[in-house]
């Protein structure tokens, strides 16, 4: 059998611990599936004195992660320090200097300075390994850069951050709103103390653009993303997604088109008879659709510390199976330099068909007004339904839902802005995206 | 660039043809991917005269494809020809000995001899890949094999047979008989002339007898599968299950357990609100449950000549990436010699719940009987309905619809068989498995 293959993890945060105990654990079926064996030789965090539940015994403590990538007698960084910059990121970078090949759940550092590691790590001849870093668990990544080789990819898209999708689980099968479902969230610690990065889609975004790059070979482009969160979905949004045969679900969407790359991020109504519909809670989804295989959908965990720690182990056995400097496997499907310059499309131009909910004051001519307005703007109507006259304190108002056939964004936003201006729109207007396998 | 793969493709029938379209039509995007171009040097098949579209100017043409696997200039050969036995396995066995790598997509092959060819390609330090036998395009394989490493994978089943999904889903969605939608099936492409291959689950085991050996580390077995086909679900099982929430889906499942490996293929009802159970047509769906990663879902076509092609393309470009004779994937996911016997677990001893239909004669006390019966054999019901009484020309009877709690095969198979004793059972009493995720 081959010598082990030396590894450093850099980084013992749950991820990193359920790592180090996985592999200690299952060192002989490693060594027997790996054909040789995988060896924690060094590890890097900030306090050394926590107890982990882990045993570091013979193992060489860093406690600077860019040491060890620079000095550790390793031949992989497992970078589990997370943030674009800082340690992490010099970390990497040292260790790729080095010749030392990369396995990172980092999807911020990717998403921020993806190209440029990849074309170091190409450099040298080296592996830079990520499957962790979008969608925890599932094979994603591993998918795109290998399984569809020879495929040309039109769009990808999934639900991609588990806080996101165990509020709107809730909100849907209780009843509950959503700052209710937020709190039952972070008490469960699904979401965090500050829950704004996932909530508004910003995570999402993060493992979107390392997608985009991999599925249309371009350049990852994290700053263009369009970008609306679940904080304003309310009860009456997904009693009538459900009435009207639609479930509501963050997506994350990257899509070819005539002008350019559309990469969004906002909630989706998605027919409620479609496999991904279905994905609830914390799960994760993400679907490919390709012109030769056609559509793959993959559901799994996308989060948590021992899914994460499975993909960082199928990145790091990747690397023990193969010969180091040998594989020649792109780390975003081809070579950086041959990347196309990203192109964005434009928000305004992106095209399918939209949910609007609008309160109206109820008067004779309000119908027939909005209607003109869609009209106006050669918006056809799937369906609309009006709900009945809500009596308030004020003046009675009535609930205005409709669903259109596909038509663009900018017809929308006008259409909208009309009837603002028209006065008889009560509130704010809620507009939702469909999207449709 | 190093230099061009130099393949050959035995068998040009719709995936064949497919592989070589795709491989001309794309030769630089491919080549940019893996990099180094692919290059199609020689061909086999039975016509030489045959048009099928495809270019094959330059390429050296055997009749025999013992003879181009002997004597092609060639480092990968891809098998396209099927069967268990013949010029199949000859041309396999002809191309490992002379060093050269493979790809299949043959499942028969695989099912009957898959560990002797995974060991004559270890013995060589050559790939044999396979991706395109389970599943068609979904990269079920390449998740077992690779991205889930280190797991302990406690059950795989799925969706495998796409003829039977689209016979299924026909039923339930306009009501129509088995016979109709087999007539129909057949009409489409989707079913053969003689579909007793697929209706009898046989397609499903050879697929199911190559995940269970990468699932558990153990030889393949394949005569060992527990095998019941769709053919006697009826309208009233259909109606049933969507009534008790259920769906009626052809599954192969091979589970771990302490008396053994389970594996069977037999229709099963699934709960309406999962995501398998929303897989509808001819789309394919495997599920593999591990410890570390949890539950993973793979969505996707599993059959058609693109799709299939996509996934043998995949098994090429990763042996493109790699350097010949280098890549140590073992073809099962372990060294062939270290896989364990495989150990059948008696299909009596399968634990789960399970749906039984009963045509009784409509006499007092035929309930207390049939609950004494369930009771006598330790089983206990989730729910009993009773449907209205059918007043025919013989005497009245009415059916009985009992859904168990977790049971086992044997309790079943008894309490059924003491029911049929006692008399009051009409005609056979229909008995369908349950199978959760």
């Amino acid at each position: 059998m081959a010598e082990a293959l030396k590894i450093g993890v850099a980084g013992l945060g749950t991820v990193g611990a359920s790592l180090v105990r996985i592999i200690h654990e299952r060192q002989e079926s490693l060594a027997v599936s790996c054909g040789r064996a995988i060896e924690i030789t060094a590890v890097s965090a900030r306090n050394r004195d926590k107890d982990r539940g882990i045993d570091l015994s013979g193992v060489t403590w860093f406690d600077d992660p860019v040491d060890m990538a620079k000095n550790g007698e390793i031949e992989v960084l497992v970078e589990l320090i997370g943030g674009a910059d800082g340690a992490a990121r010099e970390a990497v970078e040292a260790a790729l200097a080095r010749g030392v090949h990369v396995v990172t759940a980092n999807k911020a550092l990717l998403a921020e300075s993806g190209v440029a590691l990849a074309a170091a790590a190409e450099e040298k001849g080296l592996l830079l390994n990520f499957e962790a870093a979008v969608a925890g668990g599932i094979p994603v990544i591993k998918a795109m850069r290998e399984s569809l080789t020879g495929n040309t990819i039109s769009r990808v898209y999934g639900i991609m951050n588990g806080t996101c999708n165990y509020i709107l689980t809730r909100m849907e099968k209780e009843g509950l709103s959503f700052e209710d479902c937020l709190k039952e969230a972070q008490r469960l610690g699904y979401a965090e103390a500050d829950p704004t990065f996932d909530i508004e889609g910003n995570d999402t975004a993060h493992k979107l653009a390392i997608m985009t790059a991999l599925a249309f070979g371009c350049e990852i482009s994290c700053d263009d993303i369009y970008l609306e969160g679940i904080s304003n979905i309310s009860q009456e949004d997904i009693r009538a997604a459900a009435e009207l045969g639609y479930r509501i679900k963050l997506l994350g969407v990257a899509q070819r088109t005539e002008g350019g790359i559309e990469q969004r991020v906002h909630p989706t109504m998605v027919p409620h008879d479609t496999v991904i519909a279905q994905v609830d809670g914390v799960t994760n989804a993400v679907a490919i659709e390709s012109d030769i295989l056609g559509d793959l959908l993959m559901v799994g965990p996308g989060a948590g510390g021992d899914a994460t720690a499975s993909a960082v182990l199928g990145d790091v056995a990747d690397i023990a199976k193969s010969r180091p400097g040998i594989q020649t496997v792109a780390a975003l499907g081809r070579p950086a330099k041959s990347l196309t310059p990203y192109k964005k499309a434009r928000m305004r131009s992106h095209e399918g068909g939209y949910f609007i909910r609008l309160r109206v004051v109820d008067r004779i001519g309000v119908i027939a007004a909005i209607a003109r307005r869609m009209a106006d703007n050669q918006i056809s109507l799937e369906s609309i339904v009006q709900h009945s006259a809500n009596g308030g304190g004020e003046a009675p108002t009535k609930t205005i839902i409709m669903v259109t056939h596909a038509t663009t964004e900018l017809s929308v936003r006008n259409a909208v802005s009309a009837m603002e201006s028209d006065g008889y729109i009560v509130g704010k207007p809620q507009v939702i995206r469909i999207e449709k396998p």
